[in-house]
Protein backbone atom coordinates (compact mmCIF):
# COMPACT_ATOMS: atom_id res chain seq x y z
CA UNK A 1 0.00 0.00 0.00
CA UNK A 2 2.66 2.16 0.89
CA UNK A 3 4.18 2.02 -2.12
CA UNK A 4 1.16 2.59 -4.32
CA UNK A 5 0.56 6.08 -2.83
CA UNK A 6 3.31 7.39 -1.77
CA UNK A 7 5.20 10.21 -3.67
CA UNK A 8 8.54 9.35 -4.58
CA UNK A 9 11.43 11.99 -3.88
CA UNK A 10 11.68 14.30 -7.09
CA UNK A 11 8.52 13.11 -8.42
CA UNK A 12 6.34 16.07 -9.78
CA UNK A 13 2.65 15.30 -8.83
CA UNK A 14 -0.44 16.38 -10.83
CA UNK A 15 -3.78 15.58 -8.75
CA UNK A 16 -5.97 14.90 -11.84
CA UNK A 17 -3.63 12.05 -12.26
CA UNK A 18 -4.23 10.73 -9.04
CA UNK A 19 -8.17 8.80 -8.71
CA UNK A 20 -9.77 9.99 -5.65
CA UNK A 21 -12.58 7.62 -6.06
CA UNK A 22 -10.25 4.58 -6.24
CA UNK A 23 -10.66 1.22 -4.02
CA UNK A 24 -7.89 -0.81 -4.60
CA UNK A 25 -8.77 -4.83 -4.59
CA UNK A 26 -11.32 -4.07 -2.55
CA UNK A 27 -15.14 -3.65 -4.37
CA UNK A 28 -17.09 -3.17 -1.35
CA UNK A 29 -17.05 -2.02 2.09
CA UNK A 30 -17.98 -5.15 3.58
CA UNK A 31 -14.83 -6.78 1.63
CA UNK A 32 -12.51 -4.42 3.79
CA UNK A 33 -13.79 -4.81 7.04
CA UNK A 34 -12.11 -7.89 8.53
CA UNK A 35 -8.49 -6.15 6.71
CA UNK A 36 -9.45 -3.14 8.69
CA UNK A 37 -9.95 -4.84 11.98
CA UNK A 38 -6.84 -6.72 11.30
CA UNK A 39 -5.03 -3.91 10.98
CA UNK A 40 -6.53 -2.18 13.59
CA UNK A 41 -5.59 -5.21 15.51
CA UNK A 42 -1.87 -5.34 14.90
CA UNK A 43 -1.46 -1.47 14.98
CA UNK A 44 -2.80 -1.57 18.81
CA UNK A 45 0.00 -4.11 19.79
CA UNK A 46 2.80 -1.96 17.58
CA UNK A 47 1.30 0.92 19.56
CA UNK A 48 2.11 -0.74 23.06
CA UNK A 49 5.49 -2.25 21.40
CA UNK A 50 6.49 1.82 20.45
CA UNK A 51 5.34 2.83 24.21
CA UNK A 52 7.29 -0.07 25.85
CA UNK A 53 10.71 0.72 23.83
CA UNK A 54 10.50 4.46 24.13
CA UNK A 55 13.47 5.16 21.44
CA UNK A 56 11.36 6.44 18.74
CA UNK A 57 8.58 8.23 18.05
CA UNK A 58 5.93 8.51 15.06
CA UNK A 59 4.54 11.88 13.21
CA UNK A 60 1.33 11.42 11.35
CA UNK A 61 0.66 14.68 9.33
CA UNK A 62 -2.89 14.67 8.06
CA UNK A 63 -4.02 16.89 5.15
CA UNK A 64 -7.05 17.62 3.17
CA UNK A 65 -9.13 19.75 1.68
CA UNK A 66 -12.35 21.27 3.86
CA UNK A 67 -14.36 18.21 4.68
CA UNK A 68 -11.47 15.54 3.00
CA UNK A 69 -12.09 13.97 6.14
CA UNK A 70 -9.27 14.44 8.73
CA UNK A 71 -11.46 14.21 11.67
CA UNK A 72 -12.82 11.02 10.63
CA UNK A 73 -9.60 9.19 9.59
CA UNK A 74 -8.81 9.91 13.50
CA UNK A 75 -12.06 8.64 14.62
CA UNK A 76 -11.42 5.39 12.78
CA UNK A 77 -7.85 4.76 12.35
CA UNK A 78 -6.50 6.55 15.34
CA UNK A 79 -9.68 6.13 17.34
CA UNK A 80 -8.69 2.76 19.21
CA UNK A 81 -5.05 3.51 19.56
CA UNK A 82 -4.35 4.39 23.02
CA UNK A 83 -4.70 7.73 24.08
CA UNK A 84 -1.69 6.76 26.60
CA UNK A 85 0.97 7.25 24.13
CA UNK A 86 -1.34 8.71 21.12
CA UNK A 87 -1.70 13.08 21.09
CA UNK A 88 -3.60 14.71 18.25
CA UNK A 89 -2.39 18.17 17.97
CA UNK A 90 -4.81 20.91 15.88
CA UNK A 91 -3.27 23.55 13.97
CA UNK A 92 -6.13 26.00 13.73
CA UNK A 93 -5.12 29.90 12.77
CA UNK A 94 -2.14 30.80 15.04
CA UNK A 95 -2.10 33.17 17.75
CA UNK A 96 -0.56 36.58 18.37
CA UNK A 97 2.23 34.75 20.17
CA UNK A 98 2.64 32.45 17.66
CA UNK A 99 2.59 34.72 14.69
CA UNK A 100 5.57 36.33 16.25
CA UNK A 101 7.76 33.46 15.83
CA UNK A 102 8.77 31.39 12.79
CA UNK A 103 6.20 29.23 11.48
CA UNK A 104 7.34 26.00 13.01
CA UNK A 105 7.96 27.65 16.43
CA UNK A 106 4.79 26.19 17.37
CA UNK A 107 4.88 22.98 15.17
CA UNK A 108 8.41 22.15 17.23
CA UNK A 109 6.72 22.45 20.48
CA UNK A 110 4.08 19.73 19.67
CA UNK A 111 6.35 17.30 17.81
CA UNK A 112 6.14 13.57 19.53
CA UNK A 113 8.39 12.44 22.69
CA UNK A 114 10.12 9.31 22.24
CA UNK A 115 7.36 6.51 22.46
CA UNK A 116 4.54 8.51 21.31
CA UNK A 117 2.48 8.44 18.08
CA UNK A 118 1.75 12.28 17.42
CA UNK A 119 -0.75 13.04 15.06
CA UNK A 120 -1.26 16.76 13.27
CA UNK A 121 -4.30 17.40 12.27
CA UNK A 122 -3.37 20.61 9.70
CA UNK A 123 0.06 21.30 10.32
CA UNK A 124 3.06 23.57 9.03
CA UNK A 125 1.86 22.78 5.51
CA UNK A 126 -1.22 25.31 5.97
CA UNK A 127 1.86 28.08 5.82
CA UNK A 128 2.14 26.80 2.51
CA UNK A 129 -1.36 26.61 1.62
CA UNK A 130 -3.63 29.11 3.06
CA UNK A 131 -1.24 31.10 3.46
CA UNK A 132 0.11 30.93 -0.40
CA UNK A 133 -3.56 30.94 -1.49
CA UNK A 134 -4.85 33.64 0.63
CA UNK A 135 -1.60 35.93 0.11
CA UNK A 136 -0.95 36.01 3.66
CA UNK A 137 2.39 36.52 3.54
CA UNK A 138 4.66 37.51 0.42
CA UNK A 139 5.62 34.93 -2.48
CA UNK A 140 9.34 35.76 -1.29
CA UNK A 141 8.42 34.29 2.40
CA UNK A 142 6.49 30.90 1.38
CA UNK A 143 8.50 29.89 -1.54
CA UNK A 144 11.61 29.32 0.87
CA UNK A 145 9.59 27.65 3.32
CA UNK A 146 9.26 24.35 1.39
CA UNK A 147 13.71 23.73 2.06
CA UNK A 148 13.00 25.15 5.52
CA UNK A 149 10.18 22.17 6.16
CA UNK A 150 12.38 19.66 4.10
CA UNK A 151 15.15 20.85 6.58
CA UNK A 152 13.03 20.60 10.07
CA UNK A 153 12.10 17.49 8.59
CA UNK A 154 15.45 15.67 8.55
CA UNK A 155 16.20 17.46 11.87
CA UNK A 156 13.14 15.35 13.05
CA UNK A 157 14.03 12.59 11.25
CA UNK A 158 17.46 12.65 12.26
CA UNK A 159 16.50 12.22 16.05
CA UNK A 160 14.09 9.29 16.24
CA UNK A 161 10.81 10.69 14.88
CA UNK A 162 9.60 8.38 12.06
CA UNK A 163 7.61 10.83 9.95
CA UNK A 164 4.42 9.77 7.37
CA UNK A 165 2.50 12.39 5.78
CA UNK A 166 -0.97 11.74 4.49
CA UNK A 167 -2.95 13.93 1.76
CA UNK A 168 -6.96 12.74 1.61
CA UNK A 169 -7.74 13.30 -1.95
CA UNK A 170 -11.02 13.76 -2.93
CA UNK A 171 -13.22 15.42 -5.31
CA UNK A 172 -14.60 18.22 -5.60
CA UNK A 173 -18.15 16.99 -6.31
CA UNK A 174 -17.71 14.37 -3.12
CA UNK A 175 -16.74 17.86 -1.24
CA UNK A 176 -19.87 19.28 -2.35
CA UNK A 177 -21.84 16.24 -1.11
CA UNK A 178 -20.65 16.40 2.38
CA UNK A 179 -21.09 20.34 2.80
CA UNK A 180 -24.59 19.92 1.30
CA UNK A 181 -25.07 16.82 4.19
CA UNK A 182 -23.97 19.18 7.08
CA UNK A 183 -26.89 22.18 5.54
CA UNK A 184 -29.39 19.05 5.54
CA UNK A 185 -28.58 16.86 8.83
CA UNK A 186 -29.47 19.02 11.34
CA UNK A 187 -27.29 17.95 13.81
CA UNK A 188 -24.35 18.72 11.51
CA UNK A 189 -25.32 22.28 10.63
CA UNK A 190 -22.89 23.41 13.39
CA UNK A 191 -20.33 22.78 11.58
CA UNK A 192 -20.36 24.29 8.60
CA UNK A 193 -20.64 28.14 8.44
CA UNK A 194 -20.31 30.94 5.12
CA UNK A 195 -16.61 30.64 5.15
CA UNK A 196 -17.35 26.90 3.93
CA UNK A 197 -18.96 27.94 0.68
CA UNK A 198 -16.84 30.38 -0.03
CA UNK A 199 -13.99 28.72 0.39
CA UNK A 200 -14.87 26.41 -2.79
CA UNK A 201 -13.96 28.80 -5.29
CA UNK A 202 -10.40 28.63 -4.47
CA UNK A 203 -10.88 25.23 -5.25
CA UNK A 204 -8.57 25.00 -8.25
CA UNK A 205 -5.38 27.55 -6.13
CA UNK A 206 -5.34 25.42 -3.46
CA UNK A 207 -4.33 22.28 -5.86
CA UNK A 208 -1.69 23.98 -7.38
CA UNK A 209 -0.77 24.64 -3.94
CA UNK A 210 -0.82 20.82 -3.02
CA UNK A 211 0.73 19.88 -6.17
CA UNK A 212 3.88 22.13 -5.48
CA UNK A 213 4.03 20.73 -1.68
CA UNK A 214 3.42 17.67 -2.45
CA UNK A 215 6.26 17.55 -5.71
CA UNK A 216 9.18 19.92 -2.98
CA UNK A 217 8.31 18.35 0.34
CA UNK A 218 8.06 14.34 -0.65
CA UNK A 219 11.52 12.94 1.03
CA UNK A 220 12.78 9.76 1.74
CA UNK A 221 12.74 10.59 5.72
CA UNK A 222 9.11 12.46 5.84
CA UNK A 223 7.11 10.57 2.50
CA UNK A 224 3.85 12.12 1.60
CA UNK A 225 1.12 9.37 0.29
CA UNK A 226 -1.89 10.87 -1.33
CA UNK A 227 -4.96 8.77 -0.57
CA UNK A 228 -7.83 8.32 -2.39
CA UNK A 229 -10.51 9.52 -0.17
CA UNK A 230 -13.75 9.79 -1.78
CA UNK A 231 -14.75 6.52 0.15
CA UNK A 232 -14.02 6.77 3.36
CA UNK A 233 -14.10 3.33 4.09
CA UNK A 234 -11.28 2.88 1.84
CA UNK A 235 -9.10 5.84 2.98
CA UNK A 236 -9.21 4.46 6.66
CA UNK A 237 -7.70 0.80 5.11
CA UNK A 238 -5.12 2.03 3.14
CA UNK A 239 -4.16 4.53 5.94
CA UNK A 240 -3.80 1.67 8.60
CA UNK A 241 -2.52 -0.53 6.11
CA UNK A 242 0.51 2.25 5.86
CA UNK A 243 0.97 2.56 9.26
CA UNK A 244 1.69 -1.06 10.06
CA UNK A 245 3.85 -1.27 7.32
CA UNK A 246 5.49 1.49 8.12
CA UNK A 247 5.88 0.36 12.20
CA UNK A 248 6.56 -3.18 11.25
CA UNK A 249 9.73 -1.65 9.40
CA UNK A 250 10.83 -0.81 12.27
CA UNK A 251 12.09 -3.87 13.94
CA UNK A 252 11.04 -2.87 16.81
CA UNK A 253 11.41 -4.98 20.83
CA UNK A 254 10.31 -5.12 24.17
CA UNK A 255 13.33 -3.44 26.10
CA UNK A 256 15.48 -5.19 28.53
CA UNK A 257 14.69 -5.09 31.97
CA UNK A 258 16.54 -2.20 33.69
CA UNK A 259 18.42 -4.35 36.51
CA UNK A 260 18.95 -7.92 37.04
CA UNK A 261 15.38 -9.13 37.20
CA UNK A 262 16.62 -12.41 39.67
CA UNK A 263 17.85 -10.13 42.03
CA UNK A 264 14.83 -8.35 42.89
CA UNK A 265 13.29 -9.65 45.75
CA UNK A 266 9.11 -8.74 46.56
CA UNK A 267 8.41 -9.16 50.27
CA UNK B 1 -22.47 4.34 41.43
CA UNK B 2 -21.00 8.01 41.88
CA UNK B 3 -22.87 8.15 45.19
CA UNK B 4 -22.04 4.60 46.58
CA UNK B 5 -17.99 5.66 45.71
CA UNK B 6 -18.04 9.22 46.06
CA UNK B 7 -16.04 10.50 49.26
CA UNK B 8 -18.31 13.06 50.39
CA UNK B 9 -16.53 16.98 51.72
CA UNK B 10 -15.90 16.41 55.27
CA UNK B 11 -15.84 12.44 55.43
CA UNK B 12 -13.05 11.13 56.70
CA UNK B 13 -11.39 8.34 54.76
CA UNK B 14 -10.09 5.23 56.51
CA UNK B 15 -9.27 3.10 53.60
CA UNK B 16 -9.12 0.01 55.50
CA UNK B 17 -13.36 0.17 55.83
CA UNK B 18 -13.87 0.36 51.82
CA UNK B 19 -13.31 -3.06 50.62
CA UNK B 20 -10.86 -3.27 47.22
CA UNK B 21 -11.80 -6.14 46.27
CA UNK B 22 -15.80 -5.71 45.92
CA UNK B 23 -17.95 -6.15 42.41
CA UNK B 24 -20.82 -4.44 43.58
CA UNK B 25 -23.86 -6.50 41.78
CA UNK B 26 -21.87 -8.39 39.89
CA UNK B 27 -20.44 -11.83 40.57
CA UNK B 28 -18.19 -12.38 37.54
CA UNK B 29 -16.43 -10.71 34.25
CA UNK B 30 -19.28 -11.75 32.16
CA UNK B 31 -22.43 -10.16 33.26
CA UNK B 32 -20.31 -6.88 33.82
CA UNK B 33 -19.27 -6.81 29.93
CA UNK B 34 -22.84 -6.09 28.53
CA UNK B 35 -22.72 -2.96 30.86
CA UNK B 36 -19.06 -2.05 30.12
CA UNK B 37 -19.94 -2.00 26.26
CA UNK B 38 -23.14 -0.06 26.59
CA UNK B 39 -21.22 2.73 28.83
CA UNK B 40 -18.45 2.61 26.06
CA UNK B 41 -21.16 3.45 23.68
CA UNK B 42 -22.81 6.15 25.40
CA UNK B 43 -19.93 7.54 26.68
CA UNK B 44 -18.61 8.04 23.01
CA UNK B 45 -21.55 9.63 21.91
CA UNK B 46 -21.45 12.22 25.29
CA UNK B 47 -17.44 13.06 24.42
CA UNK B 48 -18.86 13.87 20.78
CA UNK B 49 -21.67 16.29 22.22
CA UNK B 50 -18.88 17.96 24.57
CA UNK B 51 -16.20 18.03 21.36
CA UNK B 52 -19.16 19.66 19.48
CA UNK B 53 -20.45 22.04 22.20
CA UNK B 54 -16.99 23.13 23.63
CA UNK B 55 -18.53 24.52 26.85
CA UNK B 56 -16.83 22.89 29.25
CA UNK B 57 -14.29 20.26 30.05
CA UNK B 58 -13.64 17.31 31.94
CA UNK B 59 -10.58 16.72 33.98
CA UNK B 60 -10.31 13.30 35.31
CA UNK B 61 -7.55 12.69 37.68
CA UNK B 62 -6.20 8.88 38.36
CA UNK B 63 -4.23 8.26 41.41
CA UNK B 64 -3.10 4.66 42.90
CA UNK B 65 -0.47 2.70 44.64
CA UNK B 66 2.38 1.16 42.05
CA UNK B 67 1.11 -1.31 39.76
CA UNK B 68 -2.87 -0.10 41.06
CA UNK B 69 -4.50 -0.33 37.14
CA UNK B 70 -3.78 3.61 36.00
CA UNK B 71 -2.70 2.85 32.83
CA UNK B 72 -5.52 -0.16 32.56
CA UNK B 73 -7.92 2.58 33.22
CA UNK B 74 -6.42 4.53 30.58
CA UNK B 75 -6.22 1.69 27.91
CA UNK B 76 -9.83 0.14 28.63
CA UNK B 77 -11.98 2.78 29.89
CA UNK B 78 -10.90 6.04 27.72
CA UNK B 79 -9.06 4.16 25.19
CA UNK B 80 -12.02 3.63 23.02
CA UNK B 81 -12.21 7.78 23.25
CA UNK B 82 -11.31 9.81 20.16
CA UNK B 83 -7.77 10.77 20.97
CA UNK B 84 -8.89 14.37 18.71
CA UNK B 85 -10.61 15.41 21.92
CA UNK B 86 -8.86 13.22 24.67
CA UNK B 87 -5.33 13.94 25.98
CA UNK B 88 -3.64 12.13 28.55
CA UNK B 89 -0.84 13.99 30.62
CA UNK B 90 1.65 11.40 33.02
CA UNK B 91 3.11 13.04 35.79
CA UNK B 92 6.63 12.11 36.50
CA UNK B 93 9.37 13.28 38.39
CA UNK B 94 9.13 17.08 37.67
CA UNK B 95 11.91 18.73 35.86
CA UNK B 96 14.48 21.38 37.00
CA UNK B 97 11.88 24.21 35.36
CA UNK B 98 9.29 22.86 36.81
CA UNK B 99 10.54 22.21 40.41
CA UNK B 100 11.42 26.01 39.97
CA UNK B 101 7.97 27.17 39.97
CA UNK B 102 4.91 26.47 42.57
CA UNK B 103 4.08 22.90 42.25
CA UNK B 104 0.52 23.39 40.68
CA UNK B 105 2.14 25.60 37.41
CA UNK B 106 3.03 22.58 35.38
CA UNK B 107 -0.40 21.31 36.42
CA UNK B 108 -1.72 24.07 35.47
CA UNK B 109 -0.88 24.26 32.01
CA UNK B 110 -2.24 21.12 31.35
CA UNK B 111 -5.70 21.81 31.88
CA UNK B 112 -8.17 20.44 28.87
CA UNK B 113 -9.72 23.52 26.89
CA UNK B 114 -13.21 23.51 26.38
CA UNK B 115 -14.60 20.25 24.51
CA UNK B 116 -11.78 17.94 25.78
CA UNK B 117 -11.35 15.61 28.16
CA UNK B 118 -8.06 15.97 30.14
CA UNK B 119 -6.93 12.58 32.03
CA UNK B 120 -4.09 13.04 34.35
CA UNK B 121 -2.15 9.85 35.30
CA UNK B 122 -0.63 10.79 38.39
CA UNK B 123 -1.58 14.66 39.48
CA UNK B 124 -0.87 17.45 41.77
CA UNK B 125 -1.81 15.37 44.46
CA UNK B 126 1.74 13.05 44.54
CA UNK B 127 2.59 16.56 45.85
CA UNK B 128 0.98 15.30 49.27
CA UNK B 129 2.01 11.78 48.19
CA UNK B 130 5.05 10.56 47.11
CA UNK B 131 6.52 14.07 48.34
CA UNK B 132 5.06 13.85 52.08
CA UNK B 133 6.43 10.09 52.09
CA UNK B 134 10.18 10.34 50.99
CA UNK B 135 10.22 13.90 52.81
CA UNK B 136 11.21 15.89 49.63
CA UNK B 137 9.58 19.19 50.96
CA UNK B 138 9.11 19.41 54.77
CA UNK B 139 5.71 19.47 56.38
CA UNK B 140 5.15 23.00 57.17
CA UNK B 141 5.37 23.49 52.94
CA UNK B 142 3.45 20.06 52.19
CA UNK B 143 0.47 20.58 54.87
CA UNK B 144 -0.58 23.99 53.10
CA UNK B 145 -1.05 22.06 49.85
CA UNK B 146 -4.59 20.62 50.81
CA UNK B 147 -5.59 23.98 50.78
CA UNK B 148 -3.81 25.32 47.59
CA UNK B 149 -4.70 22.24 45.84
CA UNK B 150 -8.82 22.66 46.93
CA UNK B 151 -8.54 26.45 45.84
CA UNK B 152 -7.04 26.15 42.37
CA UNK B 153 -9.69 22.93 42.10
CA UNK B 154 -12.49 25.62 42.84
CA UNK B 155 -10.88 27.98 40.10
CA UNK B 156 -10.94 25.29 37.45
CA UNK B 157 -14.18 23.99 38.36
CA UNK B 158 -15.71 27.71 38.46
CA UNK B 159 -14.27 28.36 34.69
CA UNK B 160 -16.04 24.83 33.10
CA UNK B 161 -14.07 22.55 34.04
CA UNK B 162 -15.45 19.54 35.83
CA UNK B 163 -13.48 17.35 38.09
CA UNK B 164 -13.37 13.52 38.92
CA UNK B 165 -10.61 12.21 41.15
CA UNK B 166 -10.27 8.37 41.30
CA UNK B 167 -8.49 6.53 43.48
CA UNK B 168 -7.47 3.02 42.24
CA UNK B 169 -8.06 0.96 45.88
CA UNK B 170 -6.26 -1.99 45.54
CA UNK B 171 -4.96 -4.40 48.64
CA UNK B 172 -0.77 -4.60 49.28
CA UNK B 173 -1.66 -8.68 48.41
CA UNK B 174 -2.92 -7.72 45.26
CA UNK B 175 0.09 -5.15 44.52
CA UNK B 176 2.35 -8.12 45.32
CA UNK B 177 0.60 -10.36 42.29
CA UNK B 178 0.86 -7.88 39.92
CA UNK B 179 4.15 -6.99 40.71
CA UNK B 180 5.63 -10.57 40.27
CA UNK B 181 3.94 -11.05 37.08
CA UNK B 182 6.05 -8.36 35.84
CA UNK B 183 8.95 -10.21 37.48
CA UNK B 184 7.63 -13.80 36.08
CA UNK B 185 6.82 -12.93 32.51
CA UNK B 186 9.51 -11.91 30.24
CA UNK B 187 7.25 -9.41 28.13
CA UNK B 188 6.91 -7.54 31.14
CA UNK B 189 10.21 -7.50 32.71
CA UNK B 190 11.06 -3.98 31.36
CA UNK B 191 8.61 -2.42 33.34
CA UNK B 192 9.82 -3.54 36.68
CA UNK B 193 12.85 -2.11 38.68
CA UNK B 194 14.72 -2.57 42.55
CA UNK B 195 12.85 0.48 43.33
CA UNK B 196 9.53 -1.14 42.88
CA UNK B 197 10.34 -3.48 45.53
CA UNK B 198 11.25 -1.00 47.85
CA UNK B 199 8.48 1.40 47.64
CA UNK B 200 6.52 -1.60 49.01
CA UNK B 201 7.67 -0.53 52.41
CA UNK B 202 6.61 2.76 52.45
CA UNK B 203 2.68 0.78 51.99
CA UNK B 204 1.36 2.19 55.60
CA UNK B 205 2.77 5.75 55.03
CA UNK B 206 1.17 5.98 51.29
CA UNK B 207 -1.70 4.68 53.17
CA UNK B 208 -1.50 7.61 55.73
CA UNK B 209 -0.84 10.23 52.96
CA UNK B 210 -4.18 8.76 50.44
CA UNK B 211 -6.22 9.15 53.31
CA UNK B 212 -5.20 12.84 53.85
CA UNK B 213 -5.34 13.79 50.10
CA UNK B 214 -8.77 11.93 50.08
CA UNK B 215 -10.36 13.20 53.18
CA UNK B 216 -9.23 16.80 52.82
CA UNK B 217 -9.42 17.18 49.05
CA UNK B 218 -13.01 15.67 48.34
CA UNK B 219 -15.31 18.38 47.34
CA UNK B 220 -18.51 19.00 46.39
CA UNK B 221 -17.11 20.79 42.82
CA UNK B 222 -14.20 18.00 42.86
CA UNK B 223 -15.24 15.02 44.15
CA UNK B 224 -12.86 12.02 44.79
CA UNK B 225 -14.28 8.47 44.08
CA UNK B 226 -12.52 5.51 45.77
CA UNK B 227 -12.61 2.47 43.27
CA UNK B 228 -12.52 -1.07 44.39
CA UNK B 229 -9.75 -2.24 41.81
CA UNK B 230 -8.58 -5.65 42.97
CA UNK B 231 -10.70 -6.61 39.78
CA UNK B 232 -9.75 -5.16 36.88
CA UNK B 233 -12.99 -5.51 35.02
CA UNK B 234 -14.58 -4.36 37.94
CA UNK B 235 -12.59 -1.01 38.46
CA UNK B 236 -13.10 -0.20 34.47
CA UNK B 237 -16.99 -0.69 34.64
CA UNK B 238 -17.77 1.58 38.04
CA UNK B 239 -15.14 4.15 36.66
CA UNK B 240 -17.27 4.06 33.07
CA UNK B 241 -20.25 4.41 35.03
CA UNK B 242 -19.47 7.11 36.82
CA UNK B 243 -18.37 8.86 33.95
CA UNK B 244 -20.93 8.39 31.97
CA UNK B 245 -23.55 9.38 35.11
CA UNK B 246 -21.44 12.66 35.13
CA UNK B 247 -21.70 13.56 31.53
CA UNK B 248 -25.17 13.46 31.27
CA UNK B 249 -25.68 15.17 33.90
CA UNK B 250 -24.06 18.00 31.94
CA UNK B 251 -27.32 18.44 30.38
CA UNK B 252 -25.40 18.95 26.65
CA UNK B 253 -26.85 19.78 23.45
CA UNK B 254 -25.48 20.42 19.79
CA UNK B 255 -24.90 23.89 19.32
CA UNK B 256 -26.44 26.56 17.15
CA UNK B 257 -25.24 26.80 13.77
CA UNK B 258 -22.67 29.73 14.02
CA UNK B 259 -24.65 31.15 11.13
CA UNK B 260 -27.92 31.42 9.25
CA UNK B 261 -28.01 27.88 7.66
CA UNK B 262 -30.57 28.47 5.00
CA UNK B 263 -28.22 31.63 3.70
CA UNK B 264 -25.67 29.60 2.84
CA UNK B 265 -25.29 28.42 -0.83
CA UNK B 266 -22.82 25.38 -1.90
CA UNK B 267 -22.00 25.64 -5.40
Amino acid sequence: MSERYRVEPGQKVKLSKWDPAETGEFDSKGKARKAMQNNLKRLAKLEYLLYAESKRSVLIVLQAMDAGGKDGTIRHVMGPLNPQSCRVTSFKAPSAEELSRDFLWRIHKAVPAKGEIGIFNRSHYEDVLIVRVKKLVEKAVWSKRYRQINDFERLLSENGVHILKFFLHISKDEQLKRLQSRLDDPDKNWKITPADAEERQYWDDYVAAYEDALTQCSTSYAPWHIIPADAKWYRNLAISEILVEAFEGFGMQFPKPAADVASIKLK
